[in-house]
């Protein structure tokens, strides 16, 4: 196929690709977990499990690499490494693989088995197609921009995202189950600012706490690729994220939106787009920001009504956290 | 067999009557999933999804009150309803089950598959047999004190817990996974008290956060009985509870104690027995206490050394967090 044009079919056939290359990592990611478990606290083993994570997360980025190269030899690639080795140039127009080979990394480390990988086209410098794959809980969560988003349990058929028929609509915050995360900068200035966002968003506003949301719950399950995934599904309400990298988010911004999720960036940006026709579609700004709120499905997503919805759960969101930076 | 006097092989034979209860009570717990999944928005239908968790709740617990009073006649039972409608008598030296039909309700309503449900036996007034089930994952977690704990996965053989073959050391918490809960109780008080205590937990010491321990994660995954569970397993470090109630925990108390993990109760229980031989033992004071600290096995958990790591640990912990109570 030309690099430059990709169809509707073209997509269909890098998603059945992708899907059969995040099966094939995922059997590397669960050995390099028994690797984990095995090594343990046995002093007279070379590598201790951080050593032994790093070496994971570089073998299955390699591995995907390759596999990637050797298909689609003029696709990009964008990961941790290059990003880290500087080559932060902007998006161009060409199909570009956006991964995370091990997103949840801490979990992995631990054991929890809340982790995936994460598989990302870019295409126009647009989100176009996300694979999202759980090697533990065999979950595999699949998306292409126009053509929906299903989930497939176990190796079994695919089913259409989200997965409640009708999806309960969502009056305001005190209904809503909220992924959040504590990140990995825990400097003084965003962890307070983090703090007094999670304070607020479970404060009971009739005893006490002022501006308080009383969220029906707040979640941190450690991997964004997984929550992106979950509110797709319609497990997690919302998930709001300051600090991840495009990789982590760039299968998962596809997978939420083909599920009639809705997806911002900062602040700022809610402000400077929420009027605009586009509001929520994904864009470069979007992805490469670093800022994240998504919303999933509320009620028929197809109507200007369940839009209006999501946006206004949005500004209630923005009116209630504080916006913060990280390094 | 009497009531009165419980064997090592009674207890086996009683757990494979309550790993089978759990199964059946699974099936229960899915069908009630669906229906809510189903439900979604619908304003036609008779039920809201509030109700339908209720219904369902309820009907789990009748299965399982029903089995139990079939096979074990003698036996009593301990559960949210027989509570709450005020027979809180002390806990005799009975067998006595302690069961809550669904752990994780907040999760269960919004189809988020962290849910299990939890079968604790009391005897003598101590936990001596739980099975927690997780019918979402087929991961069933079972333990009888004296016998050790195992996981079973999809239905797989059994495997010991903890998982790991030689748990890694824990020197601070700077290195721990640890599950806390934002709770029901979100009034002014215990609410400052928890976003006080999980600031400091995730705050970089040099960085500005003043008694900051920059634990390596906080996770919030809103059932009580799979964190115990979890940390059994091996995939957090620690778990701490503000809130619960003996159902909730009674379970979870025995699989993770025999996975090599410590269970203590209170502030206050803590200072007053850590240096008695019988620390970390499962009490009738922690089971009831509502306050609960468990952490997983740390190094080899039959030795001295390992025992005083955990008791160190929980020093840290509780020198760090502060000490609150809920309604």
């Amino acid at each position: 196929m030309s690099v430059k044009e990709l169809s509707a079919n073209d997509l269909k056939i890098i998603l059945d690709f992708t899907v059969n290359l995040a099966r094939k990592a995922g059997e590397l990611i669960i050995e390099g977990s028994e690797a984990i478990q095995l090594a343990g606290s046995n002093v007279d083993e070379k590598k201790n499990s951080v050593d032994l994570v790093t070496e994971y997360d570089v073998r299955v980025e390699e591995l995907v690499k390759k596999e990637i190269f050797a298909a689609y030899p003029d696709f990009k690639f964008i990961g941790e490494e290059s990003y880290a080795a500087g080559s932060r140039s902007p998006l161009t127009d060409d199909p570009t693989y956006c991964v995370d080979p091990i997103d949840g990394t801490t979990n992995f480390v631990h054991g929890f088995p809340w982790v995936c990988i994460s598989l990302g086209l870019i295409y126009k410098k647009k989100p176009v197609l996300g694979v999202i794959f759980n090697p533990f809980m065999d979950l595999m969560y699949t998306g292409i921009t126009g053509q929906g988003s299903y989930v497939s349990r176990l190796g079994g058929p695919p089913k259409k995202l989200p997965l409640a028929k009708s999806p309960k609509p969502l009056a305001t915050l005190n209904h809503a189950q909220i992924a959040v995360e504590w990140g990995n900068d825990r400097t003084v200035d965003p962890l307070t600012k983090r703090s007094e966002s999670f304070h607020k968003l479970a404060g009971d506003p009739n005893n006490g706490v002022e501006g308080g949301r009383m969220a029906h719950s707040l979640r941190s399950l450690g991997s964004s690729a997984m929550n992106f995934a979950t509110v797709a599904q319609g497990g997690l309400d919302i998930y709001w994220e300051i600090g991840c990298w495009p990789w982590d988010v760039c299968a998962g911004m596809v997978i939420a939106q083909e599920a009639g999720g809705l997806v911002t960036g900062s602040h700022a940006y809610y402000e400077k787009t929420k009027d605009l026709p586009s509001f929520g579609e994904p864009t470069e700004e979007i992805l490469t920001g670093r800022k994240y709120l998504v919303i999933r499905a509320v009620g028929d997503s197809e109507t200007e009504k369940a839009h209006d919805a999501q946006k206004r759960i949005m500004g209630e969101f923005y009116s209630t956290v504080v916006d913060y930076n990280v390094s």
